[in-house]
């Protein structure tokens, strides 16, 4: 398969059905839109719901059935980073090569936009006129996990701790933590939901989200390595920022060779989860060595 | 029925159950679940879900189905007071007489807080473990209307408009919009849900939502009369607040009379939405009384 190809397709199915559900720029108040929208096609790479879409499609599911809560996680996604950029939390002036939310429509709408981001996870998820081809018990599982994942026991414990030691020796399991909960839970509530809605048995289950685990934690060791070694331009966001605030990363705490070492070998166990699957998910294979190798 | 006693025994149940069902201040990380019940039991009426409790009870349903629900209603209007309240929002110290989130707690953590709450909102309503005897699809109608209440075409709306008309002139239907949205649509949703799980026909429904629509307007409308008329050491906040701020408020477009007599005929339209309920509506009767003479 043509990965490039194949991520173009997908991320191009995510951006329409995010154009179609998602409020537009003219519903009142247009200011609230048009800040969530501004962040919402400020050129993701659509990673989270890609992993959804193509988890769905490793257990034979059908990809319109997981396309809802597909962009619920983009949704969730992009909220957690209008919020990290805020003065009070990152304040952060760039991100993916554009200002940030708060800089072009001030701190108030843009805490709002975040909110309204998160709620509108949740409202598009349970609208009456989608997935109706999909039993509500699922669908509920399924949001479980993305609520779980997002929350004080998930993101936003990890975006927390990632806020609190900002400036303080950190040691490795905390580093851990901040990892596994900050991006990790996401990534494997990603893969959890395409599994669940596309009908996976226990085992199928299990073994996603082994995959899952493993591609989260690796996801954020080559983040972490980007800022180390990445280049600004292609980055869209500053580089070395992770030092320059003093936060902990795995390059600082294991050294870049490790780092990158580890994030080998957690792609490895990554992709041994997925042995008893067949052909049908090869994307998710695919996936694993594009996140592995990826410049930006 | 002994109403005060009623809200007593109902606001101790809800207590009771997010005493339970919330993370514990010693759930990691401590500091955002010390932040996130910090607020969340800082002497709140309880009202959005006792009204909730009360529309299943009108409907012949069993409580403690709809008391996950419940919760959930309390945590997002938790969550709305605590972003709110932030410097860049309403930038208020006070609240229920007690130092807002982030008087205590710093801004970034209760954003974060407010993030958690809003999200552990659905968690709490998806967990597998709760609500067993309700029907999934039930559920995911409840939560669809708690999510539209809560989000960018409801209480984030009303919010957004209320925040960009400060100190500016504001005429008689912006002033409607942000109190349908900003307050009445939780109020309304907090209604539906209870209808919902509580198992109402169609006109059931359709009678519990003019009550919980004209609730919300008159609810909003006694709120901007007691801050024109209420005592400080009554209300745990600072009184007249709107003016000072420049803020729309109903008496202050309306006068004082015609507010209290415009929230009088709202209330009236609202039992009479109860008309054709036995006795076991009583509870959403009496709410509606207390509501309009409440003095804090």
């Amino acid at each position: 398969m043509n990965l490039k190809e194949y991520l173009q397709r997908r991320s191009r199915l995510v951006d329409e059905a995010l154009e179609r559900w998602v409020p537009g720029e003219s519903e009142f108040p247009p200011q609230v839109h048009q800040a969530m929208r501004y962040s919402l096609f400020a050129g993701g790479k659509r990673l989270r719901p890609i992993l959804t879409l193509a988890s769905t499609e490793a257990v034979g599911g059908r990809m319109v059935d997981a396309l809802p809560l597909a962009c619920s996680m983009e949704l969730i996604h992009t909220y957690s980073l209008i919020h990290d950029d805020l003065p009070a939390m990152d304040d952060d002036d760039l991100r993916r090569g554009k200002p940030t939310n708060h800089k072009v429509f001030g701190e108030a709408l843009a805490i709002l936009a975040g909110d309204g981001l998160l709620t509108e996870a949740f409202h598009l998820a349970t609208r009456p006129d989608l997935m109706k081809e999909v039993s509500p018990s699922r669908r509920i599982r399924a949001l479980w996990h993305l609520a779980r994942a997002a929350g004080s026991l998930g993101m936003v414990g990890g975006q927390t701790m990632d806020i609190l030691t900002q400036g303080k020796e950190v040691e490795a399991p905390i580093l851990e933590y901040i990892h596994t909960h900050k991006t990790g839970a996401l990534i494997t509530a990603s893969v959890a939901m395409g599994a669940i809605v596309g009908g996976a048995s226990a085992r199928e289950y299990k073994a996603l989200m082994g995959y899952g685990e493993n591609l989260g934690l690796a996801f954020q060791i080559t983040d972490d390595l980007l800022d180390v070694e990445g280049e600004e331009g292609k980055l869209g966001k500053a580089v070395r920022k992770d030092q320059s605030k003093g936060k902990a990363t795995y390059p600082a705490l294991f050294g870049i060779n490790e780092s990158r070492l580890r994030a080998e070998r957690l792609m490895k166990e990554a992709l041994a989860c997925l042995d008893s699957f067949n052909r049908r998910a090869n994307p998710l294979r695919e996936i694993s060595q594009f996140i592995l190798k990826r410049t930006n």
